[in-house]
């Protein structure tokens, strides 16, 4: 990025954590097997972590809707797994596994090339998750992960869901920055199309394998200001 | 701290930030003098910096007691800067110059302890501002000195500002903890004593020089959980 390039405005850099930096889908099935396996329960743990995952966007329409008030994703995923394990035969799990169980979103590994590009990038932006995930899920991410991250912003910092446009704005507004300043990055191509509505800069990465195998986005399929194939590309594209 | 004390529960600090972590007295005469002495001004910059902060308590006021809506702190700061420099004569300074002045705040120095200590709170407890500084404010202050914070709380998430039980609860909300879980560190008795009737632990750090040499307070003046003479100190007691 030369400096007479229009983004060379650009001071942050807000980012969609679950597909864009977490492999959620194998790191939910490990965290399931590792507490439902030693209990005798054997089932397709991909299944499950996919299962656990269709609930996510219905679960926060819910609270964009105005039909519930905002809870934080914590809750949100706990609700949603007593929606779905009847399914996988889990009954009578008790207190403490479904805790412990929701707390296999706050176990996510990053896809490899995150931790080394992010320290790159927090040398020339301001770095924030702008995710769907609440403030301790972001740390316990952080700290797994060692995202170096300057604030956590996001959906609970603005008590609302993606793709709704006061998320993307509280994150602006939390950083003194006019939109045209912040560039949302993400592997999903609706996040980038929200947040240039908005007026943020949009950054696409690549997360082809995020249901498994080819099956995320090679590519942008809106305009974007950049398309990256991973966050280390995407350094190299801001002139990091 | 043995692992048999009640503290071993406690699981985060939050940090207050002007006077118990930054020396805001010096930075703010040193940024003053910085931009106003090459326009030809002449003034006593450290009283400088005490005019400005005396009227930190009243123009937080005004929010606290519902007469103005909650604005950041940098909002409140440019307003009561205006409200006090024709005292010092200086009148007719542009917008520029008003709102390089305000970042002033943004330009703190912690002082010497702070940022090693910092490193090794956060090897044993998740670390965060709990501040009347706003997001943007704090990664400033963050980046200047090298504060590996976890996450920014404070007023800015809570929408009011300390001493309100709300900014000391959010905080602990935040972080998916109970308030008997965090320990406010401060050097000022008034924030801990609120702090602990929310539920949370206290610690004081004596920051004898923040108002000149021997202003501040020695020791704390209410029940703490621990008092240190300052952050490493802090960090032994807490057994780190």
């Amino acid at each position: 990025m030369r400096e007479d390039l229009p983004l060379s405005g650009v001071r942050a850099l807000f980012f969609d954590v679950f597909g864009t930096l977490m492999d959620w889908r194998t790191s939910v099935a490990r965290e399931a097997e590792r507490i439902l396996a030693p209990r005798g329960h054997r089932l397709d743990w991909i299944a499950f972590a996919d299962a656990w995952r269709a609930e996510y966007q219905p679960g926060m329409e819910e609270v964009r809707s105005g039909r519930q008030p905002f809870a934080k994703l914590d809750v949100l995923h706990r609700r949603n797994l007593e929606r779905f394990i009847p399914r996988f035969r889990l009954t009578g799990l008790s207190e403490d596994v479904l805790a412990e169980l929701t707390l296999a979103w706050h176990r996510l590994d990053a896809w490899p090339d995150v931790p080394a590009a992010m320290v790159r990038l927090k040398t020339k932006f301001w770095i924030a998750p702008c995710s769907n995930g609440n403030i301790a899920l972001m740390v316990d991410l952080a700290r797994r992960n060692r995202l170096p991250w300057d604030a956590i912003l996001g959906s609970e910092i603005a008590g609302d869901f993606k793709p709704k446009p006061r998320v993307y704005l509280a994150a602006c507004e939390a950083f003194n920055l006019a939109p045209a300043q912040c560039m949302m990055v993400a592997a999903h191509s609706r996040d980038l199309k929200s947040a240039a509505e908005c007026g943020l800069r949009t950054g696409h990465t690549a997360r082809v394998n995020e249901y498994g195998a080819n099956t995320g986005e090679p590519a942008p399929t809106v305009p974007v200001d950049v398309a990256a194939k991973d966050l280390a590309d995407l350094a190299d594209k801001l002139g990091v």
